[in-house]
């Protein structure tokens, strides 16, 4: 087996590099000419100037009748005016003022007098009332400067300054290369190994946020002149093209080696975690990117990378993102050998802005489901401190953001229920639930990082719930503790119980599955072990953490484990035996400050409601 | 003639009597099921839940072996052990493990040792370098709740947890039919009295922003029952239908009658400027809506009202835009009838953000392709004074605003030229022109409104330009005048000269069209009348005044004037005779502390490059 290294180019060296030789080549959009109706979202190649005024004639701005101004100068209330029918024309709004009349008088000061006549008892000066020739647009005028995007509205104006087509940069075609042996089109059902290929409509749809068109290949195995013979046809069809996986070093991996075979590779491996095994080439003029197989490594080369080469195309350089500051949650520990994109959700509690780092792991897609923006921790940064202030780069517009409901603590599928029971309703917010535990939502709570957690804290002294927690780790004031639910925890094991589990004291022969640190189930487990006079030692897979109860049944559902605690709704939706344990006590810590807080209270509702506890009974286990 | 007043209805009980009737009449979108590859940006119907894990089975994390971690326990440097082919199965990253392995060696931790044999030096744990099954999504947990809106990293997020098709609302389709028997579809020539129908696009493009698609219908002439007729095609045929025009109490509005023959009017009349005439109506359950012929007051409607209605096909409620704190840059007076609704330019200048008005005329379709935000003014406000924050709602992303530089002051299009070559550069900043006269420069750059200003003012005891100006009027050290162009300045007279105007002189026997108080062209103006003995009352439209030389150049084509001061360049635009007066120094004021700024760097190392001096004299009259 050989390991070939990559590089491991700095992010703005690898760009300028590839940049600078792509400008070199000559790489730049082709321009086709549109009707300017349909031209919405486009950019234009030129400055387009009127070519006629608009309005284009002396227009009526009212409904009324058009005059001589200068017969209405003496016109008051001592001395009105008598219009007779030769002295005005009746004109609407938008009709052209007749020969020789320069106003209008409005229908309003119309005092109708017999025999068509009117009288007036105020005077018109000229060109009142009227929309003079290039009121809003004269000829000539520069309507928008080369590149611009064009809006509605400036559709709008290029229409009223004559303009029925337009030369625009013509959409890049990107064309997309899946390889692997392993991958497989969308599936509900795959195989053991094979991996279902998700990233090519990742990218896609990446892309149509860039103003690009994306056109799939057929899935091609990992066979260098298949690929070689894909990416030929690919250069021939589309304008970018983007191979996706094989890109690293490995024995499978030969998408640096074929587009070097037809063209030049610049830079193979940045210095970004994740995103590092990065192929960035050209052939025959065009930009060809080998992405990383990781969803998350290549979701960061397409923003930082393929989203450049689009502006490019386009001829127009990228502004920098939005960022705002927000004060960092958890500790962060990074590497120099890299500068690291850190997935972060945001919230806005007791008016302050943190944002809570999300699972970073290459593969974890969810993690971009969730993220609100991006940390880079800079390549020199050994890490950052928890309360430190930082920039973070918004996915999200803020106003999303700002109307969020944080609820950290312990998993309960129950939590994603309120949301959507909300987002049926049509809530003005979204909710944002992360798992880190009963006393994580102590703390996120404590520290201004949520609005509300879920907990079930177990006092092994009193066999109470939650109260002795909340009064030791909280500063009198801080949070109140509302009513949740009560539920049922037990052990989850394999259907069919084949090790005969009974009771708690069995797991000694069970290779068992746990939840982490601080989690309520994990105090649980913890407590069940002294009651049984049992130690972590006793347990295979003590040490063995998972974040959620769905996790931990999926893990005993697949075999890794025989068994592991957990509340029952999770042991029905993977089909496994479920031996109950205790009925415990599930409550919400609400940060007192956020008490009113109108997303908080809708949630509570919800949660209180009799339709709510109908979806309760069917999910089970709640009590 | 008959005037029928519309109703004045608050824009929120408008807005609620007319969204309860809709829920009332249990107006709300359709769905499909459409494939997720093709998905994003569709709004799901109901929550999904992953079908399967992902992975859905244990994954090597990297290229190695995958071994049973327990042979490994005792592997040190001391104690190296010994792989031998049947304790190893070789993985890349992705691959499956093998039955009884659960752990993965990296490759780069293997040290061969002949005979297909490996050394370690150090241990694996149960699990690692394994992706276990569950590790990103588990089978049963909610991955986006409903409504959510589909974006790349969901779809994928749906196919890794086995989701191939999904329900989705339906794109509403949104009926437009043009109104008036003075519209003409877009032309390039449009004759006297003809309005070209360029609203449908503004409308087309918006929706297409609010995930809507639109059928535009062909235009109808103002009458009863071919409106009546089309509007039941498209009752038909679409999910919302807006007519555009006809929606106010003239002689030709007929759109409020016919909806109201074929369902009911809610509201007619809102108290809103501009946007007041619309009409809020249901037919067959479906909204009609009437829109005001106006653009500005249209482009309101839809923005407030139509935006929402789609929202509410979706099942949303809009989230509140994004606003900005900004310094208003002038007074705005606005009347107690209406809540206001006013198009702000917006710039960051020494680090203060400023909004600047921009035309106020409903007509004014220009005022929203410059708009980065709007001010809306309540009912009861009289007014807001220059200098008092203010919350603008934003039509842009800050961080585009944030990169834009203001350049005010005197009109010329060489700023506009700039701004284009800039755009060809591709600068990433934009290039935000108002024209406020040089004095209008003087107190902008003054009043840290804008970056830099054009300023071309006599001193007439002198005859030297600009110097005086500035230091009469500005604070020592808080700008400086940077070179600029010379142009030529002169008398712009009809084409062929039929008045013989041969000097300045001569316009007391021609109809003048004047400059705003404050430009320098007007400062001139004065300054020649003075010169030949002449005063304002002589001079036929001296309070005829326009704010660029292209508005001068263009009424004097049109006939409304004979005679107006300009540059050449704007006669040469409109084939008028040019009678020279003066060669000017017209010269850009720079705020001290923006000297340095690399957006007014770039601008004038354009405007004093040679390849822009060509440009300068292609347009003529610079010297």
């Amino acid at each position: 087996m050989k390991y070939n290294y990559l590089n491991n180019l700095p992010l703005d060296e690898a760009k300028s590099k590839y940049y600078e030789h792509l400008t070199d080549v000559g790489f730049s959009g082709k321009t086709e000419t549109v009707p300017v109706t349909d031209a919405c979202g486009r950019v234009i190649k030129n400055a387009a100037y009127a070519h006629i005024c608009s309005p284009h004639y002396n227009a009526s701005a009212m409904d009324g009748v058009a005059v001589k101004a200068e017969i209405t100068f003496n016109a008051s209330e001592r001395t009105p005016v008598t219009l007779t029918p030769a002295d005005y024309t009746v004109v609407d709004t938008g009709d052209p003022l007749p020969e020789n009349a320069d106003a209008v008088i409005m229908v309003e000061d119309l005092i109708e007098n017999g025999e068509g006549c009117y009288e007036i008892i105020s005077s018109v000066v000229p060109w009142q009332n009227v929309r003079q020739v290039g009121e809003d647009i004269c000829m000539g005028d520069m309507i928008a400067p080369s590149g611009a995007v064009l809006t509605p509205s400036l559709c709008g104006a290029l229409l009223a300054g004559g303009i029925t087509e337009i030369e625009v940069i013509k959409k890049p075609l990107v064309g997309i290369i899946p390889t692997g042996d392993e991958i497989v089109p969308p599936t509900a059902e795959p195989g053991t190994g094979d991996i279902i290929e998700f990233n090519s409509t990742v990218f896609k749809g990446m892309l149509g946020e860039m103003n690009a068109a994306a056109r799939v290949y057929p899935i091609t195995p990992d066979k260098k002149d298949l690929i070689k013979a894909a990416l030929e046809k690919a250069l021939c069809e589309c304008d970018i093209v983007l191979v996706s996986a094989g890109s690293s070093a490995g024995r499978d991996d030969y998408t640096s080696e074929i587009i070097a075979s037809l063209g030049t590779v610049l830079v193979h491996g940045i210095a970004i975690k994740p995103g590092k095994p990065a192929v960035l080439g050209e052939a025959l003029g065009k930009p060809v990117i080998g992405l990383p197989g990781y969803p998350v490594s290549a979701i960061v080369i397409m923003d930082e990378i393929v989203s450049d080469v689009v502006a490019m195309y386009y001829g127009k350089t990228k502004l920098p993102r939005e960022t705002v500051k927000a004060v960092l949650a958890k500790k962060i520990v990074s590497s120099l050998k890299y500068s690291e994109y850190v997935r972060v959700s945001l919230g806005r509690i007791n008016g302050k802005l943190s944002a809570s780092p999300l699972a970073r792991g290459a593969g974890v897609i969810t993690s971009f489901t969730k993220a609100d923006g991006v940390l880079i921790v800079p390549q020199n940064c050994e890490g950052i401190e928890a309360g430190e202030e930082i920039e973070v780069r918004l996915n999200k517009p803020l106003c999303e953001i700002e109307n969020t409901l944080i609820v950290t603590g312990s998993h309960d599928p129950l939590i994603d229920e309120v949301a959507d029971f909300l987002a049926k309703k049509g809530a003005p917010f979204r909710v944002c639930s992360t798992h880190v535990g009963s006393m994580g939502a102590i703390y996120t709570v404590r520290d201004g990082l949520a609005h509300m957690g879920g907990i079930h804290l177990l006092d092994t002294k009193t066999g109470i719930y939650n109260k002795s927690y909340v009064e030791k780790y909280l500063p009198e004031g801080k949070a109140v503790t509302v009513k949740g639910v009560g539920r049922i925890q037990g052990l989850m094991v394999q259907k069919g119980n084949p090790l005969k589990i009974k009771e708690f004291a069995d797991i000694k022969n069970a290779r068992y599955v746990n939840r982490q640190r601080g989690a309520g189930t994990r105090i649980l487990c913890d407590y069940l072990l002294e009651l049984n006079g049992l130690t972590p030692q006793d347990i295979n897979g003590y040490h063995n953490e998972e974040f959620t109860h769905t996790a931990v049944a999926a893990l005993i559902a697949a075999g890794n484990a025989d068994a592991g605690l957990g509340i029952y709704s999770a042991a029905k939706m993977y089909d496994l035996d479920f031996i109950p344990i205790c009925n415990e006590t599930y409550e919400f810590l609400v940060d007192k400050n956020e008490l009113e807080n109108p997303m908080v209270k809708a949630f509570l509702e919800v949660l209180y409601s009799d339709e709510f506890h109908k979806r309760l009974s069917e999910m089970g286990g709640y009590v």
